[in-house]
This record gives C-alpha cells, sequence and structure tokens, in this order.
C-alpha cells in the first residue's frame, strides 16, 4: 500500500506545510538527506501551547508531539513529492518542561508511533527526547527531522 | 561576487576560529557535509552572559546568535578555505532562557539573517530554536551547524 | 592496536546495547553516517539520577556522561560489528542543569574523553553541551551520537 493509501486509511490528513518564516527555510536537501525545521504543534491553525510539569498532561502533549509529526510529514511531501520513497532517519523532540518532569520519552512516542504508523518499518528511526526551559511562543512541544529520500 | 567581497562589502571581520578545548574539535567532515561544533557568543574576547525572560533583552540575544554565526563561519573558513563552496544546511539555536520567554526565533534570527546576509541564496537553512535551562558559562546564546562544501 | 584491544587494555567492558524502548530504534544507518539515539546513564542497569546546580557534581556528572559514551559504544558495536572501522563524527550532549549552572562543558567531557580513549584520533568529534530543564526519568546527562562507518 503507498503511503498516500495508508494516510488515508488511517484518516489522516495532512496540515498545510507553514512556508518559510525568515531566512531560515523548512527544509534542506543534501545529497539523499532531507534536513527538516523544527516544527511547532498546531490545530486549525492555534498553536498548541503549555509546559509539562506545570499543567499540561502527558496526553495532551503527546498529542502536540503527533501534530509536530504530521507537520513533519507535510514539509517532506512539499519537498520529496513521493512519500514512498521517504525514510525517518532521525527525531529530535524537545518537550516545554519543567524540572521535576520525566516522561519526555512518553510525550515524544506522539511523533515517533506517527512515524510508523505512516512509513511502517521505514518510519523507525532514531531519537532524542530532552527538556527544554521554554520553547518559542509557549509551545508545548518542537520535532525536527532527518529523512532519506530514495 | 565572492563570499570574501561580501564579507568586506558588509564590514564584516571574521573572528579567529577558536582553536580545540578539549578531545573534541571545532569541525568534523564526513563526505560533503562540515559538522562544526556548538559557538558561543564573544565580543573582544569576552563572553556574552546572560538569560532571555531574566534581564537579557531579545535585541541582545539576537546580537549574541550572531556573533555565534560569525564564529561558525570562521570555523567553517578554517576547515574549508574556500567560502564560495559553502552552502549552510542547518542550524541549531539554543538561547539560556527561563520559562515563560517565548521570542526563541527572533533571537536565533540574528544567526540566520548573517548567513543570508554572507552567503545569499545558499545561506538559506533548516533550523531549529528552543530553550535551554543554561548554558556553557553562563553565555546567552549557542548554536550548531551543518554545511555543505561543494 | 584494535579497539576491541584498546578497549580490553583499558578495562572498559561495554554494557548490554539497550533494545528498541518503542517505535524509534537505537540506530539508524544511512549510506556511512550511523545516527545513534540519545542514550541515558545506566549503571548495573540503574539510571543515573541527578540535577547539576542542585545537589549533583560536575565530577558524578561527568561520569554519568561517560555511560552515556559507553552505551553510544555499545550500540555502535551491535550496529557495525567491527569498531575498527569506525569514526565519531559528532555528539550533542543534554545536562539536566539549573538556570545557574555554567560547567556543562566539564560534564560532557566525561563522553569527549572516552571516545578519544577508545577509538584514539578517530574519537575527536565536533560536539554542542546545552543545559536541559529536565531530562527523561530524571537522568543526569543524555548523549547522542553520529558515527562514520568504513
Amino acid at each position: 500500500m503507498s503511503v498516500e493509501d495508508r494516510l488515508k486509511e488511517l484518516g489522516i490528513e495532512l496540515p498545510e506545510a507553514a512556508a518559510p518564516a525568515a531566512n531560515y527555510v523548512p527544509t534542506v536537501r543534501t545529497g539523499n538527506l532531507l534536513y527538516v525545521s523544527g516544527q511547532v504543534p498546531q490545530r486549525d491553525g492555534v498553536l498548541v501551547k503549555g509546559q509539562c510539569g506545570n499543567g499540561m498532561s502527558v496526553e495532551d502533549a503527546a498529542a502536540a508531539a503527533r501534530l509536530c509529526g504530521l507537520s513533519l510529514i507535510a514539509q517532506v511531501k512539499r519537498a520529496a513529492g513521493d512519500l514512498d520513497a521517504v525514510r525517518v532517519v532521525k527525531l529530535n523532540g524537545f518537550v516545554n518542561a519543567t524540572g521535576d518532569f520525566g516522561d519526555h520519552p512518553a510525550v515524544i512516542n506522539g511523533a515517533s508511533d506517527l512515524m510508523v504508523e505512516v512509513f511502517g518499518d521505514k518510519g523507525r528511526h532514531a531519537r532524542s527526547a530532552v527538556g527544554s526551559s521554554s520553547l518559542p511562543f509557549g509551545v508545548a512541544v518542537e520535532v525536527e527531522g532527518i529523512f532519506e529520500i530514495g
């Protein structure tokens, strides 16, 4: 099954790939690697804000990480066209979190699980998950990625 | 116009590329990718310290990020020699910031804008900007980079 | 001397390479680059927890970073087999640290020094060291790496 068909079967609609915000761009390709800028969680154009350990639940933060993942895939699609030729290499997840929070892996699983749902075995990736004292605009999660293009 | 000529036109003088500090080195090249270690902001040999959300303004932090960018370019020049063969692939910017700070993108623009001033279209890069609870020696910003060499 | 012989001479026994924890995997190879997921410090199966600036000394945190480094090497060995064909390209070190901590480089030296002990000149790498407001399960350090193979 093609990745596009799998997206349909999963009922996943990719968001609009956000346009360049400044002198940086959403994606840069070098060789067969595509570097995707850090994506922040948006739902219907509204940023998902919050801090783990300070009122935001792990479940809500994981849902935000999934939204970051959807934006990553949308950027890859815009840059690469054909999602069937794509393999996920690396995700770096930054969780807006207080000093006593410890469930960063469960949060970033929101993005990791999405990659395997969408890309199957080619969605299994290396990863880091760490805490950030704060994130742009107060968002709960930021996830960046490196993808291989066939 | 060559990148060196553009640097002159912009009145930009690159700092001395800092020597290896320990068992890590400023740059490693693999294939045509050059990984540059995280650079901290220095002005005339003095570190720029401070924390956003705790007394340091966005403008001052962006100026510090620009200094990190200058050091990145100095390291690339030392490693690659010819700056005309260089393309900026990725920057990762870490902002020393408290929990309620949210202007990380504006801070890291200090480095991003410099790349486009210096390298033109080849300076447009993928990027992440996140908050760090603290940074080495109390500096305000740390920026690392990946560059492609022609 | 082979890397395996050097490990023996140094009296270093690699830990068990941790199995995949979720939909992410310990390593992904693309071309001749091996991306290794962020490793957390374990001693005899027990996580090393703590926060710099809040009770954990630089020495103890550097020892934890060395444990992360051992896990990185164990993952590389599992993925690549022959350690003699390995070169360390990049380490990213995240230190669980309060806002007034500034000795991140000394902490991450625990991992950097290990790489040069084990791999010699091929262990000299580019690096970043930053503070995190918190890390998974409250560990003191997390280190990820990029390695070149053969």
